[in-house]
């Protein structure tokens, strides 16, 4: 079907809501939406299929906004040096989109003025844009409250908090590697559920990314892993126009970019005119659709600007538009400069009927998979319950459970038998390893690779992924897999490595992401690889990071506890701090105390002290207690494995715990920092640790029963003379969570 | 000169040296060695000048280990399952190399089973066994104590430890990204001080990398930096194995990485039989020099596992190697089974010889360096002064200062400020921006580009790196930098993405590199951007962080401090974690007072609580004490612009910043995590951001005078019951470090 005017119509009101938006927010700018219109209006009125009114409709196709817009491009489409103006917020209640999220009342602010250097990320209006013109519960007012606070509509796109938008998006490179996380669960889950006759999954996922996501790792490591994977049913779009915050990309950039995504087994093509060739954008885009053995990049050239006076001089360092020029732009698109957030009737139709399509889709589609369970109604049970996010009922029970009698075993070795144990029973766990399986114990015996069937060494029914030795991408391609929906994905690598990872661990969190990092070699304890492969840092800084349950298991109850709660939390991923060295089996441990966070190991009536400890340091403790005793003194031990899920306690508990009265101690071989919210005193190790068997480096630093016991004595003695002597745990006041 | 049998000799010493040392250690094993001794020898003893009686010489090659060796080769070639043993270590007093170190006493150890998982980076021994070889003051003893507790050959190099180990390297792509840091800075001081007649800079650096590095992002990130910059003075050789860790790199590892270099702008060659043709090794690392314009890769076909009876098996898993089969090993290169640690003489010879050619050499460069001062003296003063990495003599009265009266400014405008103020005096400093230039304010007015020149936009002279969206990498390679020895390097991004380098910030602290972050948009202050980019993790990340001082300055002369710390810690890397909004000149503030970490910035007497707080939240506490005076109760306020410098006073000071007898609340707009180190109560956010005008933001939090105000009022209540009521600073024992 030949593109005429509706068409144009339509691209120039995405053009102009976005420069309304970023107009009225005094923040952010509409370049990516003017520079990437034409293509997003072919991708989304031509080739995908979804509901608006269902954004949750299992096959549609997703689409991923991984984008920088430059801060040049602000200085030559920008809107700077206005006067502040006073804005009315939007007055609060609209219904719950994915879990708990708060929502405001009304207010009056005075909009400051612009940052020239701050809009990286800002061209998420494209996509606000978009989902409110396709009929997505995106409304004029939320795009008019753009970048207002509690607005629905924020600086970055979060996809907890708004209707269509898949993951969340804006430190660059993450949406390029969720796009392959969620390309990689739908070949699975097609794999798995997919039988003649019933192609229940078969949706594309498309991303549109830009030089920013191109020049960052992770992107590189997950092009990589996708090239490998060979993922048919993912295309992406490069915005080449040469530009990134600092100016003209020869400033730093300066590669071959195709060439580089041909190296990683892609499949390229290049559009020359993407600022209005529909006819070639089209025909990329059903030729990408077309190569099913590798992911597709199309490398679209845009004008910066394009609409603009000043089009295509982007490289320049301009002077920013004043507001008229700003309507001289509007007048260019043939719109009325004097009027804001105009969307015409037709361009509404034309999408509104596009949408309509999606939803007879999703009927069709409702009515084979209701065919579906007839034929495979185990299959079509599965299926439905995952979308639900609950587990299957019952898979409690493979739990493994110790006696104190039980052989010390390694926690990661603890970590093994659980999944060896639940593997079975929650189809939906897949795992894998940044290249460390052997040494993360990631993998059932039984695994089967995900990996194409070519390669002879698995296929895309497998649940176990070789993430290679690329971090950052693991963790990011996990966020993408699990917000598809059908899986829980869990990822190991070392503790240490974990921190490779971090900007996309933090999104985990952020974006409320069940997902699983199976993190080993936790200490010290890993000994001989030394200084550089101990970590520090790491737990103090995953404890930082609201919503993220970072677990450090004492044995094998706690383990399986840890696991507990990672996958019964639907919206909060997790951490789990494992040992190389063998751990023993604990007097007082079990899975119903371990899930409360925090329990007491070993009770003793009048003791002068309460050691707090995690991990591989609890049996130290109570060895500790003994040479305390000695010295006529009485311990009593805490198990803490994770403050988080201990902070959710209610208080009396909390205080039964670690109680009023004497003084608390904590014992762990890591950075001290947070320790004081539950103790008086603190036994750590700030600095840096050692290159030797894990025995000696323990002793060196004095983590011993001696050691311990040596400070909790100096506890004791410090704090006789305070009264009264409280609970660390009594606060003058709560925190805002 | 053709190749001989004392170059095979030299070879297989290498070899049974890393062989032995692994056995010894029962830990670590010989892969790296056995597979790369042929290059190394020819690479080291044909090419490369140095002098292993002063490894600080300036003009010296330098060389990388970026290298991982997957446990699939110890599966082949180990030596697990040996019975424990009683290892006698060295016993102590070694002269320290570069800075403080602890070495030990003598000690017993049993030494444990090997962890047939934990074997990447172990190819260190390659590199301890030539240095060793060459006359580096590493003994025959410190190869016996490889992995060791307190011996200088770690599990991974440490440069701070070893003499001739330049960069601390075992985390995968580091070595890489510091290998071009390393050329970076070569380039720019020959620039600098490379004359007609006088080549005083003109070394090349060399590094080899497998498969692990490859498939790091970073790495990745570093060598589109290297291609773009046309570092024709970096020369790598890619070990092309087809292993990593976990088996076959086919896994997940399928592209070309050769085809990717050449995208990058990369000169690549191929040496297909890396085990034994050395005059191919040879010719291909000619051909490299020849190249001026390009960075250089050599990919190194080599069998794993060269020399044992299981050569080229490395693909299968196989089972350990017993020791009757390590000894066969030694048998087919010609040495006494029975025998460890054997160097034959002629091998010491040959190696000594080029050591001696290297001494020359240098000597020959100091009687050039000596005739350079006679027509260059500033040029040369400079140079000299610079390696001794102390700071031009009165360069700080170009530090500016503020008066309260003052207007408000950014930090970010405060720290380029300091910037335009010393860039002058201060000839070695660099700056950069991970292409947020604008944003992070790096670049003083009339910086050059480090650039090529042909480019036109720069040429090598240049002081301003444009690292591109390189976050990771950017940091490496600022070690890279520092550890050339002419240079100190500052790279910014925002706060909230120093996250995304994380890997490599540790490694400044580990490797005491003097690298500064400057780390802008620091807190929910950056409004609009919202929860995607508003740190609230990151300090307490760093903070926890050994030998890393974290900086959040309040005002101007808070921030001239931050600089001056920074600048003259040799061997303490720094962030300054800095705000996009403007903040007030603080009535109490100066440099001296600031450089202390911590100090009173408003004294009252009889006060009911101190307020502490860092950064944009201390003048928010000034404001909070107008508000509790009308509620009747006096607050003093402190300011901690920096917790890691205040923790080094003396304990008087200390408490007279932080005194006894009052309660103490912490104000900082992030996670509270450590701040009960020096408060009683904190307030704090211990949850994700929002997007909004950031007063708005503030608001939304109750970060507002009367917020600190309820909460102030709160914590003197709670704590009037308490006697003594102690300073958090009290503590009942001290900390290691």
């Amino acid at each position: 079907m030949p593109y005429g005017k509706v068409d144009e119509l339509a691209i120039n009101t995405i053009r102009t809501l976005a420069v309304d938006a970023t107009f009225q927010a005094n923040s952010g700018h509409p370049g990516a939406p003017m520079g990437m219109a034409p293509v997003a209006h072919v991708l989304f009125n031509k080739f995908m299929t979804f509901n608006p009114k269902n954004p949750e409709w299992v096959n549609r196709d997703r689409f991923v906004l991984s984008y920088v817009l430059p801060a040049t491009f602000l200085r030559v489409i920008g809107m700077a040096q206005r006067e502040p103006r006073v804005t009315v917020g939007r007055d609060g209640a609209r219904s719950l989109f994915r879990g708990a999220s708060e929502r405001g009342s009304a207010y009056l602010c005075e909009v400051p003025k612009p940052d020239s250097g701050l809009f990286n990320g800002h061209g998420c209006m494209l996509q606000y844009a978009l989902l409110h013109l396709f009929g997505y519960e995106i409304s004029i007012d939320d795009l008019k409250n753009f970048r207002q606070i509690d607005s629905i509509t924020p600086g970055h796109p979060e996809s907890h908090d708004t209707p269509g938008i898949e993951v969340t998006t804006g430190p660059l490179g993450q949406g390029f590697a969720n796009a392959v996380g969620m390309a990689i669960a739908e070949r699975h889950t097609a794999a798995v559920f997919n039988k003649p006759g019933f192609d229940l999954i078969k949706n594309y996922t498309y991303a549109f990314f830009g030089d920013g996501c191109s020049m960052e790792g992770i992107a590189s490591e997950a092009a990589s892993m996708a090239g490998h994977l060979k993922l048919g049913n993912l295309i992406m779009v490069y915005d080449d126009n040469h530009i990134s915050i600092d100016g003209d990309t020869k400033c730093a950039f300066t590669e071959d970019v195709m060439k580089r995504f041909e190296a990683y087994g892609w499949h390229t093509q290049h559009v020359e005119n993407g600022d209005s060739d529909l006819e070639s954008i089209e025909a990329a885009i059903a030729k990408a659709r077309e190569v099913t053995d590798k992911p597709s990049v199309i490398k679209l050239t845009t004008t910066i600007g394009f609409g603009s006076k000043l089009q295509g001089t982007g490289g320049v360092h301009g002077n920013p538009l004043k507001e008229d020029d700003m309507k001289a732009v509007k007048a260019k698109f043939g719109f009325d400069p004097e009027k804001m957030f105009v969307v015409p009737q037709e361009v509404y139709d034309m999408y509104h009927k596009h949408a309509a399509e999606g939803a007879a889709a999703e009927q069709e589609w409702n009515k084979l998979f209701e065919k579906y369970g007839e034929e495979h109604k185990d299959l079509q049970a599965d299926l439905k319950r995952r979308l639900t996010r609950d587990l299957p009922e019952g898979w409690v029970k493979s739990l493994p459970t110790y006696k104190p009698s039980d052989p010390a075993i390694a926690s990661r070795k603890l970590s093994e038998s659980v999944l060896e144990a639940i593997h079975s029973v929650i189809p939906e766990l897949m795992s894998g390893s940044a290249d460390l399986t052997g040494s993360n114990n990631t993998r059932w015996k039984k695994a089967v690779d995900f990996q194409p069937a070519e390669y002879g060494i698995g296929d895309y029914s497998g649940r176990y992924m070789r993430f290679g030795v690329r971090e950052h991408a693991m963790a990011a391609v996990m966020n993408g897999m699990c917000a598809y929906g059908t899986v829980i994905p869990a990822g190991g690598t070392f503790l240490n490595f974990v921190s490779y990872a971090a900007g996309a661990v933090r999104l985990s969190s952020l974006a409320h992401q069940r997902v699983i990092y199976v993190a080993t070699h936790d200490s010290i304890g890993l000994g001989e690889d030394g200084a550089t492969h101990q970590p520090i840092e790491t737990l103090a800084h995953f404890r930082a990071l609201p919503n993220m349950m970072v677990w450090r298991p004492a044995d094998g109850n706690e383990t399986s506890a840890a696991y507990y709660m990672a996958l019964t939390s639907k919206t909060t991923p997790s951490l789990l701090a494992l040992t190389r060295q063998n751990l023993p089996q604990l007097e007082g441990s079990t899975i119903e105390k371990a899930i409360k966070g925090g329990y007491v190991a070993l009770e003793k009536e009048g003791a002068d002290v309460t050691l707090v400890s995690t991990g591989s340091e609890v049996s130290l403790c109570l060895e500790a207690v003994k040479t305390l005793k000695d010295q006529g003194l009485t311990a009593r031990v805490v198990s803490l494995p994770c403050v988080e899920v201990f902070d959710a306690q209610d208080k009396e508990y909390k205080l039964s715990v670690i109680p009023d009265g004497i003084p608390t101690m904590s014992v762990e071989v890591m950075s001290t920092l947070g320790w004081e919210k539950y103790s008086h005193e603190q036994f750590g190790l700030n600095r840096f640790g050692a290159s030797g068997p894990y025995k000696d480096v323990y002793a060196k630093f004095e983590f011993t029963p001696e050691g311990i016991a040596k400070r909790a004595k100096a506890t004791v003695d410090f704090y006789k003379d305070v009264k009264p002597l409280r609970s660390p745990l009594n606060r003058a006041f709560q925190q805002l969570i």
